[in-house]
């Protein structure tokens, strides 16, 4: 009996002309995609209908019964069709038992359900064998036979033999089945093609807020106080000018606040005396969104350098060179090099360029394939050093280009200092913080809690102990 | 017997120093490549050869023996030889009976054979397992130990366990074993190390078709034509001007292609009011290289930019500009700021450059290496709505460009448009298209079609059926 | 017997919740979070420690006894302890006997024994399946969920199903595991997590190198010169004008350098008249490492572009142009418009442009996921043929920009030349001896040796035998 059992479902990598049968319940548009594409990888494929004689269009050499004839006809049984009609199920509870019950339904919203459908469905039959499957392939994908988006498909489920099996469907199919689990892991998985770039939320919002309030700060200095006081128009200043203000001054609080937790982990553990605390919830979220953003400083610094470089192009830029170049002849007055100046403007653009070059080397290590690529000492060398460096770089190009101005009382604006003066205050901070906690005495201390010794431990014992141990 | 075979061959993963014994039919290049990697790697290699004695430097520690000697001693046998050379085989049937044999070989051509040399062989030999595998991997990288290229290796064949225990090999040596299916994949296999780019045939010919018009009806209208009507040799406009006029307006009619065979599959489905009808072959290529039209287009606008960039260090630029200044400053005309030119250009600019970043994020997702990471969600989210603003800033910035020039007659040279005007005509043609289709009345059957309903269906009755199911 | 061991354990890849019993010997950092860790996929837990009774701040669910009792409650133990307390294992050998110990120790130095951390292990436990896995994992990642870097658990052993069951514990905690075969691969495993950008250590001091001689180089002829024979003050050029002279220097040497070694190769081929004698070692490691020479190059090129296109909003350019145009507008001197000077010009731009556009492709196409998705053919004329393309343009550039230059004397210094004069040397060698090696009569030869054909060989019969063979 177990011998015959497995003659009728060579399904494990025997991908020879026969794959074995398997049943599709409904025959909605990704039942019959998924049909489709299992045909023609070499499985028999049974549909199952509620009424199988007006089951329309559906793959050539595919068969269409009743739910109760399909599901005799295979013991792997697809189910395309929507939670809310899981329940007409219940009275095929005898035809399903010990059968591999494929869920691969997604919802409308995240959580919308207080279970996820698959353990709803596991529920419903209790006798079967419920996997989560194939939620994340998009029908359209599967019809077209362009997977440009993810061909992973996240597998989870109680029974390891049942899992086994749908994961190397999925593999004949061409696709990249991934483990997630037991069924616990399926209200995840449910979620996860609902999810819009979760982790780059905040990040988004965070540069908006900072975006427009730079913007509005800006333009109050720039348009409105020259428009109040002198009547003069500068609102063609918000095209270009003030965006090339506001894009730089995000890219720079956003690169400090990447290192900014990291820093608070640091004095939290310091103070604590020990790493066995758990952070609180937002600084562990910040935390693992810092990769994100960065990559929206780098976008914002890569837009301030384009917006850099097409200044000599711009029609007011020229309008102005001219009309100063006239100026200078007609007056005859006579206009000396000035080293210092040269040095000046030499020394922010250069370090610009430098905090630019090595930004876009911290974004490609952050490529997926790239990091892949490198150890751990590799990345973190990459990350840290590299990326303090880059700080230093950005703020110094920010710094020297303030330069005597910031002594200069003629910049304030309605009591307003330059917008820049105000970008410099988080990375500064960062600055002075980090070179205090790599002062010697402090980094010891640091070092040795980050290995896992404890201040307050009653263990301290176990501490010196732990020192022979990894 | 089952046992005493499954101890001769413990070829699954156990990649402890005993590999077990494989035989290499063929001491020519690739041959020897593979036969010393494999040695590396922990197997025995015996190699078969017509003339065993007269072989040369062949990897130390292999034996050569020939044809019938050396089957006998492994059962998996590969064959490192020459399609041409297949028949010599057929004396040896009865040594080849129940073996594996792995065929290696390429051909010179594309189709040069009617069936793959994979098929022909297992014609000649029926009593073996043949498996296709490893012709993707070059000599040279075997030899050199530096995969750089890929290391996929292509794996079909109509017997499960042969395929698995190849595909086991594969993985010892470092490779990875992709299962293409049975044996009715060998010609594509074959075929895949000899195809050059076959998805960006059609984009390139397309870009240059697109590139070599737009140079000569440029070239007519600013260098033939001044020089025809004045005598003035503005050749020099060949070099940087031109293609800068070029490389933009074959970015954004590329750009537009990208999005117009969605729009035309779009009616398409309207019209037929079915999604469940094939597309015709021209539109189906059509999209399936839309990534690479992108690409292509994603290049040309990047070299745009650079060419923009340099306007301002180039000599002809220089000169003119300091010309007009001296002019200006001789006849001491006074030369208002007008601050709708200022806002014209730099809104182009803005556009342009904010047009250019969007490319550029589509660009970094479509590396498989991130495409991978996003859900369905994000990447239908990324490619299509990001992309339609990418195309509307790209032409709002040439339309904001062209200007009032539109209007002006005195563009017209010998009655040609300027080119830009040429350009705008498909991507306007498709952002109006696009409009269209996402007015609410058309979107809302478009959508049901794309859910799975039919117009014509007899059996639209399942339609309404079906949708419980997904 | 054999029945009950596998209840005991159902390791293979059955990841519902039950996963069974993990031992871990240690409870220092990387102990506890791993235990942690496992905890949370669904592994039961014990803790093996000296002082079991002071072992603090566990994971919860653990439990902790001494190594003897928690070695008896699993048959896998992983070793969380540094090597320098493994003797004290020997006093377990009897509990040790047949079960499966995990390497997890890292060294600090590289090579620091002579044999691996696994390989004296498994000499102290001869009776136990040692294996060695997780070492390149860091604990940091595994507590803070966090994998940015490398999933990838490099694991190696002699008995295979030992390796298994290792193996899918790390795929269980959603890490990628990699056979690297026999426990002599162990070494190369422990080095691995301490090496920082090994093949990235040449191409950087070269560069380094480079950089600074050109910078001394042109800050002699630059800034001392004309500070000795004109007393001026020219140090401002160290901020840009220098760099963007060493920059583009160093690019194109490095860029020069990447197929050099493959030239040299190809002579030392024809030289010997076969391709089966391994090169020199110092050649060997160049062809290693011409990836990365030409990724720094493309650094270099990149930084040189930057720095170029900031050009015009220079203050010491705006001044000097200021100053030449007032200068014309008073002596009121015509300067006609010279089209051959606005050719050059515009002639080495648009070749620079070009250059590093195709210079920028190789680098994409290099990426890690971009060339897995290319064949053999196309990664190698996208490296060769657009590789060689690339450096004539960018040798073009140059000689372009020197332009006439190189017949004037004035342009010695203390009869220094200029500094881009010397850049040329390498690339036009390399490119002098490509255009030999592509001539018919040389290529033809080098082709035939290329496929195996020796020209001094004994057994010459057997490459024309062999010619049947690939």
């Amino acid at each position: 009996m177990e011998k015959a059992h497995a003659d009728e479902f060579p399904l494990t990598t025997d991908s020879s002309e026969k794959q074995g049968v398997v049943c599709i319940f409904g025959t909605g548009d990704f039942g019959k995609s998924l049909g489709l594409k299992m045909l023609q990888c070499g499985y028999s494929i049974v549909f199952g209908s509620r009424n199988p004689q007006v089951s329309s269009l559906l793959p050539r050499g595919a068969e269409v019964l009743s739910y109760s004839e399909a599901a005799s006809k295979s013991d792997i049984i697809i189910l395309a069709m929507h939670r809310e009609h899981y329940d007409s199920l219940t009275e095929l509870v005898d035809y399903l038992k010990g059968k591999v019950l494929v869920d691969v339904s997604n919802n409308r919203k995240i959580n919308q359900y207080p279970e996820s459908n698959a353990e709803y469905l596991a529920q419903l039959e209790p006798g079967a064998h419920v996997v989560k499957a194939f939620n994340t392939i998009s029908a359209w994908a599967l019809q077209s036979g362009t997977l440009d988006a993810s061909r992973q498909v996240f597998v989870c489920g109680n029974d390891s033999k049942a899992k086994q099996r749908v994961m190397d469907i999925a593999r004949t199919l061409g696709l990249t089945p991934l483990d997630q689990g037991s069924l616990m892991a399926a209200s995840e998985i449910e979620n996860y093609p609902l999810q819009l770039f979760p982790m780059w939320r905040f990040p988004f919002y965070l540069s908006s807020v900072l975006c427009v309030f730079f913007f509005v700060y800006c333009a109050i200095r720039e348009v409105i106080y020259p428009y109040v006081n002198g009547k003069t128009d500068a609102t063609y200043r918000l095209a270009i000018s003030i965006p090339n203000r506001v894009f730089p001054i995000t890219a720079l609080i956003l690169l400090a606040l990447v290192y900014l937790p990291g820093i608070l982990a640091a004095i939290l553990q310091l103070y604590r005396g020990t790493k066995y605390r758990r952070f609180p919830n937002w600084l562990d979220h910040w935390m693992l969104c810092r990769k994100q953003l960065g990559l929206v400083a780098l976008g914002f610094a890569f837009l301030h350098v384009i917006y850099t470089l097409v200044i000599p192009i711009r029609y007011y830029v020229r309008w102005r060179l001219r009309n100063a170049t006239i100026t200078q002849a007609l007056t005859n007055k006579d206009s000396p090099f000035i080293t210092s100046y040269a040095w000046i403007n030499d020394s922010y653009l250069a370090l610009g360029i430098l905090g630019f070059f090595l930004f876009l080397l911290l974004g490609i290590t952050s490529l997926p394939s790239v990091s892949n690529m490198v150890n751990w000492r590799e990345f973190r060398f990459v990350q840290s050093k590299l990326g303090y460096l880059t700080l230093v770089l950005c703020t110094a190009h920010t710094l020297v280009y303030g330069g005597k101005r910031f002594l200069s009382p003629s910049i304030l604006r309605w009591s307003l200092p330059s917008a820049y003066i105000l970008a410099l205050v988080i990375p500064c901070a960062v600055l002075v913080l980090k070179c205090i906690l790599i002062m010697p005495c402090i980094d010891k201390t640091l070092t040795r809690i980050r290995q896992g010794w404890e201040r307050n431990s009653k263990y301290t014992q176990s501490a010196l102990n732990g020192k022979s141990d990894i």
